[in-house]
């Protein structure tokens, strides 16, 4: 696990250990991370700071510019909405610590021109397979499933 | 314009009033508003508080079953990170106050079976333009655009 996505698999503890779900990623620009952060669906009521997007959310305001030479790292496939902020924002790279637990709208990211690198990393596999058998119906909420 | 694209309208308004990004949004569950809420990029400096996040956000969470009985209102045509949360939520139908000043992620929604509702609002449409004419940075920052 490289450094950026261990700072994504921290976030993602991190989630955890706060009772939510363990999701995390990072905003890289030119090898700094702009912003990191968890979902946060449990911790704070939120329907919308999935992983990523709290990642968005904690960097910050940003021209177009600089989001065309960043990269996002994820522990887990980016779902829909995730998705879709990053096509929003042009962010031409994606690294994906793993999807055999769950796998988002990655075709379209790449229909649309978006670099992606799954990774299946062991640790966010055993992370996210450990939390789904534990809160089944958290999971189906926060993915929009019933 | 109705009852609900009204509560949109105003939430747009109040963005304008704050110095924000004027676009309102409201999530309608059988025929009761869940959350209202408007775009706070300047407000809060926030990258994803686009007006259709900020009213699931303010609508709180809430099982799959409720969203596919949901009707979005939005002043706007939905951009690709608001029309990635109506994907992930499932939420069928969309009420869009104009797509004249700004067309979204229409073709993809419909492609996935949302339906739209395009009012082409004249006060939906005079408000964006004015603020497009006064503030075309800010716009573009908002979209993704250089």
């Amino acid at each position: 696990m490289d450094h950026f996505m261990k700072a994504a698999y921290e976030e993602a503890r991190r989630g955890l250990e706060e009772g939510g779900i363990p999701i995390g990623s990072a905003l890289v620009h030119r090898g700094v991370i702009l912003g990191r952060g968890h979902n946060r669906r449990v911790q704070l009521g939120s329907a919308v700071l999935h992983g990523e997007m709290d990642a968005l959310e904690n960097a910050g305001r940003h021209e177009a510019s600089v989001y065309r030479e960043s990269v996002l790292y994820t522990t887990l496939s980016p779902c829909p909405m995730c998705s879709g902020a990053i096509l929003l924002y042009g962010i031409p790279k994606v690294v994906i610590g793993e999807n055999r637990t769950f796998q988002g709208d990655e075709a379209l990211l790449r229909q649309r021109g978006v670099e992606l690198e799954i990774l299946q990393d062991p640790q966010c596999i055993a992370l996210m397979e450990a939390f789904i058998a534990a809160s089944p119906e958290l999971w189906h909420e926060d993915i929009g499933q019933v």
